[in-house]
This record gives C-alpha cells, structure tokens and sequence, in this order.
C-alpha cells in the first residue's frame, strides 16, 4: 500500500534527522496525527522562526537572535574580556555555561580541521579568532574543541598561530571522567590521565 | 545562559515527541540550524499539509487523504470485501501490507478497550466494526489487536459481539516469532507456543 502523499513527505522530512531512522520517522509521524492539535502547528511555526529569526553573533558566531549585532555573552559587561574559550559548536557553548564555572567570552568555530574531508583554515571562524586576538585585550585563549583527532589538530593549527601573538593558549585538562570507572576507561584516556597526573596537596 | 526564544521553543516542541528527550530535542535543533535551508521549510510544510490534507476513511477508518470518502483499500476492487482484520492503528495496518500476505480489507479501532484508562467500546470505532458485519457480505472478521492486556480484552470483547452474527472470528497465531531464540523467548511466548503446537506433515 502507498502511504498517502502528505504522510510519507513527513516520513521523509523527519529521516533526514539524525539518530532517526525510517521506522522512528514513520512512529513520530503518526504520533502527531494523533496528537493534540496544537503540537503540529507549534512545531511548524517553531521550525519557521528558527530559520528566520536566529543568527549568528558577529563577534563570536555563537547563536543569537535576528536584530541583535551581538549576543548576550558578547554584550555583557559583567564577563571577563580577556579570556576566549574557543569551542567547535553552538551546543558545546552551552555545555560550558551550564558548569557556571566559565566567566570569559566564546568563539564557536563552527566545525573543525578536517584535511580527509576538506576542510581548511578558510572554511570555519578560524581567521576571525585571529583577528580578535589581534585587536588586542585578549590576554588567554582556552582551547576547548573536542578530544578527537580533528578537535586536537585544530587546537595545534591554533596553539601555532597564537603563540607568536604573545597570549597564554591553554587547552582543556584530560583524565578520567568524573564518576568514571578506572577499569572501564580506555588505554588513551588512562594514559593522558596517567601523564597528567596532579600533586595532592 | 538563556537560549533565545525561538530556540527554547523548538526544542520544547521536539521534546513532546515520544522518545525525544531535551537532549535529543537540542541536538535535533542545533542540526536544524545548521542543515540545508530547505530541511526545516520541508518540514514546516509537512506538518501543516499533515493536518489539513489528511482524514480517516470513512469506512475502515484508516488514513486516507482529505477529499476522498474512501481509502484506496477500500476502494479496491481487486481486494477479498469478505474479510476484514480489525487491528488498533493505522500503523498496524502498513505493517500486515508490508507482509503482502493479506488480501481483505481493515478495520482500524484508534485504541483498545482500557477500563483502567476509561477507555469503554463507544470510545473506539468499535460499533462502526459491528455496522458493518451487519450490512453483511463478512464471513470473516481477523482480529489482530496486539497481544497485550488491552488488545486480549478487546478481541474477546469483539469476539463475544460478533460470533452470534454468524461470522468467522479468527485471532492472528501466537508462538515464537521468526529468528527468535527459545532461550529468550519469556514464559507466556514459551506456554502458547507449546499450547498452539502444530503437527508436522
């Protein structure tokens, strides 16, 4: 039997996700046929404003709304103006926030180095960290991209940039996650935990 | 940090949809942002077309397009109008045409009986079912609810309504399913399969 054109757009439309597959995708769809009235429409409207009301700040490039140059992180006088946390995405900018352990500025750069998939210098915010640190007031730059080989050959390509420019390049600590498992942690971990071991004082 | 609004709200309105929880929600968002500009346009779409352009065929109740009385089962003239398999949703309805083992017609209840919930036969499109074998022509009612509480109730319910009218009243066969491991099978899949033995020929 062919679904009906309408329900199986939707189908479609929601396998484009990722994480949801052709039977997830068909589930939610019929999920909303079922669901309350205003959950549809809620989220049509929702996925609408997305699109048309959410930019980029043009300090950080971290998200914020249409009509606004800067966003709230970059606007606010009570953070620290010299230090920038430097993070792949828009989520990892909220992962930092939600610890209210950071009190610096971001740069969301917007992917990483990638050479297999051709990604260069010129195709993320690399060029406009640089200028940033250029133009001076930045005293730290925190190298927060993720652990993984693409994560850490970006925060090499960085580290080399800015140490000529005289800031302190600092990069996240590595070591076992709290509430890890010793026995359970895999060898590279464990052994970055290993060299990175602290004095107890 | 608050995200901005039309943020929040989409990952709110992805966070109603079962099996997404907030940080699926946001990481659907955060893609969303990110994807191509026709996915979240697609989408939008989707869903409104979802609404408007979608109904219940008005015999069988399953879902047809809005503008025609009938759905293209109903329809057929090329399907066995003697037999109707009465299952509870739409989408059990796409999972025994996918089989392309069944030729009759649907019922689709939209539910089961549930006293716990308050769920009584006016509740489902039950009297619609017993409409029909009374407009005769049936000499066969499948019923094909889901082997939980809920879908035994509601066939034994059905069942009881519909043996007096002089119809075949069958149930869908229950036993291992196929590729399954009698190890893992549990003790009621184990105790009907071994009630509903069948001789080898």
């Amino acid at each position: 039997m062919l679904l009906p054109g309408p329900i199986q757009n939707m189908i479609t439309a929601f396998a484009r996700l990722p994480g949801v597959g052709p039977k997830t995708a068909s589930r939610l769809t019929f999920f909303l046929l079922k669901a309350p009235d205003d959950l549809a429409d809620e989220m049509a409207a929702s996925l609408t404003a997305l699109r048309s009301k959410i930019t980029y700040c043009q300090v950080c490039f971290n998200i914020t709304e249409v009509g606004k140059e800067e966003c709230e992180i970059c606007e606010s006088k009570d953070r620290q103006a010299d230090v920038i946390c430097v993070v792949e995405d828009p989520l990892d900018v909220l992962a930092l926030e939600r610890t209210e352990g950071y009190q610096g500025k971001y740069h969301v750069l917007h992917g990483t180095l990638s050479p297999i998939e051709g990604i260069g210098p010129e195709d993320i915010k690399l060029r406009e960290l640089i200028a940033r640190v250029d133009q001076g007031g930045v005293t730290e730059v925190i190298l927060a991209t993720n652990p993984s080989m693409e994560g850490d050959a970006t925060a090499m390509y960085l580290q080399q940039q800015l140490l000529p420019k005289g800031v302190q390049v600092t990069r996240l600590a590595r070591g076992l996650p709290v509430g890890g498992d010793l026995e359970y942690a895999d060898q590279s971990t464990l052994l970055r935990a290993l060299a990175g071991r602290q004095m107890m004082k």
